[in-house]
């Protein structure tokens, strides 16, 4: 059908990158957890009707970046087409030649990427890439790619430091576990998977010595099937006290750093030296607090369910917090029904959340 | 335009009558906090086109019931027309006239209602109108209605005792004061109107002898103009303990009761005997948990607060319950933001909330 007169006229092909656009950034999401200190990254390849004929995500490091991926599957009808990547390809010589490079021996006409490259060493690409004559465009679907997969690295990026998420599971009235300290379970199935694929899709996981001692958890990624995924993040137990040598986040199941330390910004250095960037901190409060009041939590996500226990532990222990005008303000990112429960996102209201 | 063959055509007479319900619905919840022990309901009368031509709503005690109102204005005009009424018309002898003569009287053709009177006096007014020949319906906009304007007197009349809306402002780490019981203010200015319109609709605001003396409230209604409301719902001090003659709340400003026990129970019992339908608990968490674990909280309104305090108060105080399979369970009725807070409304997941 032909559009009526005086309607504009919808364009086919940049319909075409915007779906390229979305379907990049579910790429990058997918292998998020697998690429750090790289960022997960998404790429399609148009051809130069605009049809899709390749795609890609970043490989684990040392293995190629997206945009190699997508042009190896295009092959020959990369030629005039468009690349529709999550991020500007990268221009500097690494373990990996340039992705700029690349598109252009490719025959590539158009770039169209979501976010641009902050780091010192990667940025430019897009003005290799327009020296060359492509034709280049950046922001398409940039917040969300900004927001989404790309979030921890380019947090990393800025501030130096690892990303860190703190997720909890409370009841209505803020209590993560029963006056006898039971908590199994507080949330909801739905809000359960949802917590077990943020931590398959993090590079390390971090609980006090509190939480190994009342909980004993194991803090693995299991499949559906109930086996050991085959990637683990990085356990990580903070605190200066024993666990015991019968803690089962000590087994082989996967790597542990007894991090003996109460500072959160020292135990965010050892990640660091890892390669760690996007943590996800699981509690419990004591550790929690101290890393609130330390300025180093990015975003909270608070799984709260609709029971009423009014005793036990609160979600959140000790964080400098003397008097109301000294609370830590936060900004309410997205709100969300997981099942039964509310899911809640925060950022710090002052933009970053700490340095 | 007339619709294409197979698409059912709009009926304008019945467009006019939900529109007459919606507005019957926003008439009942504007005299909400007026009318108990009677309930607030509203009422359009439309002509025999379908014309709106009257309007009106219950009046305090011993005033004229909604459809009566909206007759008077109607006039002539309700002959041959249609009452829209949010609850089933009264078909009893009590301080006035049935309203289900009153209708037939003015020689209304047709009657539709939101919800049945359970009322075991009231009921009855469907039949009635029927056997004077006026086509009756029942149910549109039932659900809106009874969880709106008519939801604490449908409590009060199925279970005998006033409905109790617990509402709290808590922090996201679900506390209701810092460590120094500073709690001004917790949540932002637009929870805090909502709020106070809570009060200005409720027949009793509850809090105990704790609250009155951290927070020396004033728990009275004013209007924007920040004068006193005409109507103030009745203040009530639950508590053994002394507050101390100089208490704001024991001012002239409105009607205060000071219920001297700390039963539960026992202070809905004495509301009930002053005409109570609709109760505010404002707390704090001693109070509610008390109520809670009485099993006479019947929704829950908090607003929480994206700050954390890490310290201070839990929104509620013990309620029974020592172990995670002994939570009381709730279920979420509605979540939005109000500024930049998150609102969750919950009742109790398994229907009533006590008895
Ligand atoms: N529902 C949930 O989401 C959730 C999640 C986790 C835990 N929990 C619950 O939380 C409870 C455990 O709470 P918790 O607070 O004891 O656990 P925690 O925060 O995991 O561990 C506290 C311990 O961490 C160490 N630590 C590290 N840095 C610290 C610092 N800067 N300041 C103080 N201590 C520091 C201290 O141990 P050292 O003496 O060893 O230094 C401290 O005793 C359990 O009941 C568990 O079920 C609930
Ligand atoms: N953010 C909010 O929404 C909010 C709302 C209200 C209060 N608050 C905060 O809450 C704090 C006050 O908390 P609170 O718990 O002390 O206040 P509370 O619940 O208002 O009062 C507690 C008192 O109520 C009496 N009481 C009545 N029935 C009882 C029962 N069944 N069991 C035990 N006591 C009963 C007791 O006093 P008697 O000895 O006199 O019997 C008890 O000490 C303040 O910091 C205030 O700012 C916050």
């Amino acid at each position: 059908m032909s559009p009526a007169p005086g309607e504009p006229a919808t364009d086919p092909a940049s319909d075409a990158v915007v779906k390229a656009m979305a379907r990049a950034l579910a790429l990058g999401e997918s292998v998020r957890g697998t690429t750090s200190p790289n960022p997960p990254v998404g790429a399609v390849i148009l051809d130069a009707a605009s049809r899709p004929v390749g795609e890609g995500a970043t490989q684990p490091p040392g293995g190629p970046h997206a945009e190699v991926m997508a042009l190896r599957q295009a092959g020959d009808r990369a030629r005039g087409g468009t690349a529709v990547v999550t991020l500007e390809p990268c221009a500097h010589h690494g373990r990996t030649p340039p992705c700029a490079d690349a598109l252009v021996n490719a025959g590539i006409a158009a770039v169209r990427y979501a976010v641009a490259d902050p780091h010192p060493l990667g940025a430019g690409g897009g003005e290799v890439l327009r020296a060359s004559g492509v034709d280049v465009e950046a922001g398409l679907l940039g917040d969300r790619v900004a927001g989404g997969p790309l979030r921890a690295w380019l947090h990393v990026t800025r501030t130096g430091r690892p990303h860190v998420t703190w997720k909890y599971a409370a009841s209505l009235d803020g209590r993560v576990a029963a006056a006898d300290r039971t908590s199994r379970w507080i949330s909801g199935p739905q809000s359960r998977a949802e917590v077990h694929a943020m931590r398959a899709a993090a590079d390390a996981v971090v609980v006090g010595t509190g939480t190994v001692r009342a909980d004993d958890p194991w803090l693995t990624v299991r499949t559906p099937e109930g086996e050991l995924a085959s990637r683990q993040p990085l356990r990580v137990v903070v605190g200066t006290g024993e666990i015991g040598d019968s803690a089962r986040v000590l087994d082989s199941a996967a790597p542990t750093l007894r991090a003996r330390t109460r500072d959160p910004r020292q135990v965010l250095g050892l990640l660091s030296e890892r390669d760690v960037v996007d943590v996800l901190l699981e509690g419990g409060p004591t550790l929690a607090g101290a890393f609130v009041r330390a300025g180093v939590v990015d975003r909270i996500v608070a799984y709260v369910a609709p029971i009423l226990l009014g005793q036990g532990p609160a979600a959140l222990g000790p964080s400098g917090v003397s008097t109301i005008t000294e609370a830590h303000q936060w900004r309410v990112e997205g709100v969300t029904m997981t099942g039964r429960d509310v899911r809640i996102s925060a950022v710090p209201a002052t933009g970053q959340g700490g340095g």
